[in-house]
């Protein structure tokens, strides 16, 4: 139950970060779309950092169905908890983005009407989550995972720029951002492709992390 | 004697970090307030993660009546010591804010006129001090206070960004910045509801913390 | 084996990050080179971090042929793992570029058309390799390897301004922007007298770290 | 010897930082001495981090004859060796900006004629200075210095913004910033009184020191 809430208030904050980040950059920055993203990958850096380590100790900080399900794959995270952190990630998710909505004075929930269709985004999704969990997993094998916070918080805000798809490396997270029409909200139509290539990257990382570290996990490693 | 110095000395040059680098920011950048907030939550990211190393070892670096009234709930902060830390606080605050007025050739008290009331903006502050005192204690709880200066850097730096009252998470800050007609400044009027907001962060926080991180502080931890 | 897939792997994340960066940046911000290098600096920063962290373990995570060659005359690199590690090297940094190219919608391989050749933008490359070399072996020759990741990020964040060449501190790395003709991207013309450069960057360094810290490496410590 | 061209190098390559940054961000950024700020700030904080790792075991990457006068006063640097590292900081730090200026495709000497004579600046100075000096020996009492180059990194990112002065913490990097008339110039008419405050403030800092941590540092801690 411990886990269940530090990973619905983790994901929550960490949507916040997100969704409100981009709704303040998107006000304050109107004539540079580069400014607005440059903002929000910084503070979605931030945020990522502080609740990697503020919730870490409790639940692993997944805050990602897509790490949870590696965390399973590659270590010895029970399959009995798979959906239940699923279902508290995605309604963190939701949460959050609500809260960011009526933080910044608009509808609870604006369903976003921002198109996010193409192939060439499809391939940055999946990339962008591949690489997210090779750098989880490379942490937890090789007996680092004090350095998670860091890393995803520099992967990702660098992600924000390098994938064409500005990141979108998590399933919970793709689903919040539906929930709002701002800077980093996407259309619902364009959702279920994106989860599709989340876990076709998940898939890809899977292979590489076992050829390149083979050994299992350490047993006892928290994940961050 | 050496605690409250300080408190004092790091409150003040926190204060002149918030303050002067929004006036510098303002003056450079007229063009686009979202680059100057970028500016200004980078400053302040930077002389928060020097303070917080630059006094911890001497107060605990507080800086903020929140944490002082935290670490007498959630530690072993003595009680006593509470008033005479958040008068310090107070007023290392207000000196810093007029010494960077003079730094920046303004005359050392110059009431803001910045009008911050609305119901938005207080959910803004109340979810702002809710995070970072559960972050500040999620790190002092698990034995890793050692990361509290790059992580309060970290979470204040976005949350300038992510809450819409650019964080003002701290109700000595609150104060000090009333004494500035700046970038940073906010018009005393504004201030007690920012304030009522904070504390009523500061109890979600605390229960949230008891029950994520159940156990005692360690005896003998130092908060960062 | 491992080795050479953890370097390929790396290699083509790090030029998935400098070139697609450059490429968002470039899109998103059309009125302010400034600001696109600034954008493509601090998301090449996070990639850096990230990759060196993610096959450190696994290679030493070098990713740059002047490492590699320093890494045998200064340390105990095996001579006969040069040419592999080069030439997977280049093979990632060419893929990597690629990859940017197709998430970014343009063709696969498109010829850099960006004049990079002057006896100034000569000196910058010189120097930023200089730096970078002198910076890794200082770091592995007093046993701190372990910050060789955030100190090469932030050394390569800031080189892209310090030196007019912006940085370029890699054959691997120039040859692989070679093939976008984009914002990061360098014509092949330019690009041998780069690579001369960075060779003679690479000679300086390794008298002035002989000179500095003339012990050897000691055994057995991997380079991050 | 050993340590004077460490100390050469290590000074020479932050003016490289310093004047180069800033003459990239001048040119790239026309439109916003703000933008031209931040990028000026960000990449100064990033060569600071690295140049402190780099050096930091050989000389103790003072770098600043402000903090070698602090080291004699406050631990057990030898008073016979203050010359020689003062005159090599001065050295390398107009080293630094020569090849800066050479690197940019300018004169190699060109005096600055950017004025910056006024008592609100002077204050700036001095609060600058006072802080640097502050944080890097809390952190050498308290057996912390391994913190030194991410502190004063941040530190002085942030007081580029935070004092009127845009830092300028450092005597030898005052005379360096004379050799270039650019974005980080100083005019030499405007450098004796900045160096006079910067004493000043460095006479505060060692008073403050002394009082908040009073015992002696630790036999053999290097300062970084």
């Amino acid at each position: 139950m411990r886990k269940l809430v530090a990973e619905f208030a983790g994901t929550a904050l960490l949507l916040i970060g997100v969704v409100g980040s981009g709704i303040m950059a998107e006000r304050l920055s109107p004539a540079d779309v580069g400014l607005q993203l440059f903002q929000n990958a910084a503070a979605t850096a931030g945020v990522l950092y502080a609740v990697i380590l503020m919730f870490g100790p409790a639940s692993g900080a997944h805050f990602n169905p897509a790490v949870t399900l590696a965390d399973w794959a590659l270590g010895d995270f029970p399959r009995r908890h798979i959906v239940p952190y699923v279902v508290v990630q995605v309604a963190g998710a939701v949460t959050g983005t609500v809260l960011a909505n009526l933080m910044f004075d608009l509808d609870a929930v604006d369903w976003s009407s921002r198109d996010r269709s193409a192939g060439h985004l499809w391939l940055g999704v999946a990339i962008a989550t591949a690489g997210l969990v090779v750098l989880i997993f490379s942490l937890v094998r090789t007996g680092r995972a004090r350095h998670a916070a860091g890393a995803v918080a520099a992967y990702i805000g660098g992600a924000y720029y390098f994938t064409s798809s500005t990141s979108f490396a998590n399933p919970a997270v793709t689903v919040g951002r539906m929930f709002s029409d701002t800077f980093a909200g996407i259309e619902p139509s364009s959702a279920p492709m994106f989860i599709v290539m989340q876990i076709a990257g998940l898939v890809a990382a899977l292979a590489l992390i076992r050829f390149v570290y083979p050994q299992d996990k350490p047993a006892g490693t928290p994940v961050s």
